[in-house]
C-alpha cells in the first residue's frame, strides 16, 4: 500500500537528488483559462521530467546484492532517462528496453547517462514480457515505470511539495499514462489537503483510464494515435488502477490540436518547453475541461524532452 | 550621473510591478562551458525581458502633467512591449514607433497591451528623428531605449538582484545592444562586489560597441545583418558608452551560428526560451570566449519573446 510513512521516506532519500521544481503562474494564462492557474515545472526536474522521483527512490531502496546485479526498465523514454540517471548516480548497471521507433533525443539522452540499450519491435513484441525475460536472463532487477510502490511514494513527493508551496489550491491535475504520476500526486496532495479535488487527464484516442474509469474495471485499448508519445499505454496499471478509482473525481480527455495549441501557449508566453505528454494537463484548464465553480488550479507540467522534428510540427501548426 | 541612490530609487519603484527573476544553473551547461554558469532569467520578466525595469522606472517618475499628456517611444520590439505595459499600468497614453519591418510577435504583444502604434520605414527614415517629431507634434514624453538615467537605474536592479542571489559570481556577461543593460548591470553589480569583471556581448556583424571601445569614441557602422534582432543598433548610447569605457573589460563578440547552436541548448536542455538577441552572453560562455581563470559565471538571459517563424528556423537548423 501507498502509505504516508512510504511517501515520507522517499522525501528523505531523495531529497538531496532532485530539484524542489518552481511553481509558475502566467498572468496571460489565467485570462485564458478564467481562473488561477499554477504550474508545478517538472519540466525543469533533472532528466526533463518527474520520473527520476520514483526511479531514485526505487534504485536507492535496492539491497547491494541487487545493487550488484544490476537493473532493468523498459520505457519508451522519460522513464528509462530516469532509471539511467538514478543508476549512474548509485553506480548500478542499467539495461533499458525500448521501442525502436522512441524518440531520438530520448534515446540519445538515455544513452548519454550511461544505460546499455536494447531495441525491440514495439508492433511485434510484447514489451513487458521482452524486458522480464531479458532480467531473468542476466539477473536483472525490474524497475517498473508504475505499478511498484516505491516508484509512486517517489512520485508522491511531488504532490507534497506541490501543497506545501500552494496551500490554497482546490484542485491538481497531472497527465495519466500508467497513472504513476497521478497515484503520487493524488495520494501526496490528499494527505495534505483531504478536500482537495484530483483529475487525471488523457488525450481522446489514448483514454484507457477514463474507459476503466466508468466501467469500474481495467479496460485495454489498441496502441493509440496521439502525438502524446509519454501517453501511449493501453490499459491502466494494477496498482494504481484502484488508487485512481479511489482519488479521481473524473477523468479529463484532450485532443492532440488542444495539447499542441498548448505547448504553443507555454512556449511563446511563459517561455517554458513541455512535451506533448507534459501539456495534457494544462490543455485541460487552458481549454475549460474543468468544473466551473473550482478556481485555484494546480497543474503538473511533468516533462520537457521534445525531438526538434516533434517541435518543429508543434510550431509550424499555428 | 547613475549614481547608486538613483538605483536604490528605482528598485523601491518598481519592486512590487516587476518580478524578481529566477537564477537558473545547468549542469550539461557548465560541462560544456568548462565553468559554473547562473543565468539570471530576464526571459521570465514581465512582457518577457529585462526592459520592464527601466520603462517602469521611468515611467513612475514622471510629473502628473507629463502622465495626462501621454508618452512616445521608439523601438523595434521589447522596450516597445515594455513601455506599452508600464504606461498602461500607469494609465499614460502609449504610442510606439515602430519599423514596418519588425517581429510580428512583438508587434502583436505591443498591441495587445493597449498601445498605438505607427510604422515607419527603417531604410528610409532616421528612427530617433521619426520619434522626436511625433513627440512634439503630439506633446508626448519621449521614454528613450537606454540614453536616459532613470532607464539605466531601472535596469541595474537586474544586476543588484544578481549579485545578491550568487554573491560570489566572478564576472558577469549581458546582450549589448545600447548598452542599457550592461551600463545598469555592471554597474548594480560592481556597488555590490568591485572587484566583479563585466563583459558586454555582440553579435560579430554588429559590433559597434566593440569597435568604440577599441577606438575610444563612439563609432556608427551600416544597418547590420543578424538574426539577434534586439542587438541591431549601429551605435553606442552617448550616457551609455563612457560607463562601458569604464566598467567593460573587455567587448566579446558571438556568430549568428554561435546564438543559434545556444538557444537550441537552452531550448532542449534547459526548457527555456530565448530570443537571439536575449542568448548572445550565454553564447560567449558556451563557445569559450571568456578569460581561462574565470570560473563562476554571470549570464544574463535578457529576453524571450521570439517570432514562431525565427523559432523555427533555429530548430531547423540542426
Amino acid at each position: 500500500m501507498l502509505t504516508i510513512d512510504l511517501i515520507n521516506q522517499a522525501r528523505e532519500r531523495i531529497a538531496s537528488r532532485i530539484h524542489r521544481t518552481p511553481v509558475f503562474t502566467s498572468r496571460l494564462l489565467n485570462e485564458a483559462a478564467g481562473k488561477q492557474v499554477f504550474f508545478k515545472c517538472e519540466n525543469l526536474q533533472r532528466a526533463g521530467a518527474f520520473k527520476i522521483r520514483g526511479a531514485t527512490n526505487k534504485i536507492n531502496s535496492l539491497t547491494d546484492d541487487e545493487k550488484r546485479r544490476g537493473i532493468v526498465a523498459f520505457s519508451s523514454g522519460n522513464h528509462a532517462q530516469a532509471v539511467a540517471l538514478a543508476g549512474r548516480e548509485a553506480c548500478v548497471r542499467v539495461l533499458v528496453a525500448m521501442p525502436d521507433d522512441a524518440p531520438k533525443a530520448k534515446v540519445a539522452a538515455t544513452r548519454d547517462y550511461g544505460a546499455e540499450i536494447i531495441f525491440y519491435d514495439r508492433t511485434k513484441e510484447d514489451r513487458e514480457k521482452f524486458a522480464l525475460d531479458l532480467a531473468e536472463r542476466e539477473r536483472l532487477v525490474m524497475v517498473p515505470p508504475y505499478d511498484d510502490e516505491l516508484i509512486l511514494a517517489g512520485q508522491a513527493t511531488c504532490g507534497m511539495e506541490f501543497l506545501e508551496e500552494v496551500p490554497d489550491l482546490d484542485c491538481v491535475l497531472t497527465p495519466c499514462s500508467g497513472g504513476g504520476l497521478f497515484a503520487g500526486v493524488a495520494t501526496g496532495a490528499k494527505h495534505l489537503k483531504p478536500g482537495i479535488r484530483c483529475f487525471p487527464v488523457e488525450p481522446d484516442t489514448a483514454d484507457d483510464t477514463r474507459q476503466s474509469f466508468l466501467k469500474g474495471e481495467r479496460v485495454s485499448i489498441p496502441p493509440p494515435p496521439t502525438i502524446a508519445d509519454g501517453l501511449r499505454v493501453q490499459v491502466p496499471g494494477r496498482l494504481t488502477f484502484p488508487i485512481i478509482q479511489k482519488l479521481a473525481e473524473d477523468v479529463l480527455t484532450v485532443t492532440d490540436d488542444e495539447i499542441i495549441q498548448t505547448i504553443r501557449f507555454i512556449l511563446f508566453r511563459m517561455k517554458l518547453l513541455v512535451e506533448p505528454s507534459g501539456a495534457a494537463a494544462a490543455a485541460a484548464v487552458l481549454f475549460h475541461k474543468l468544473p466551473d465553480d473550482l478556481k485555484h488550479v494546480g497543474v503538473v507540467l511533468s516533462g520537457g524532452n521534445v525531438d526538434s522534428e516533434v517541435l518543429a510540427r508543434v510550431i509550424a501548426e499555428s
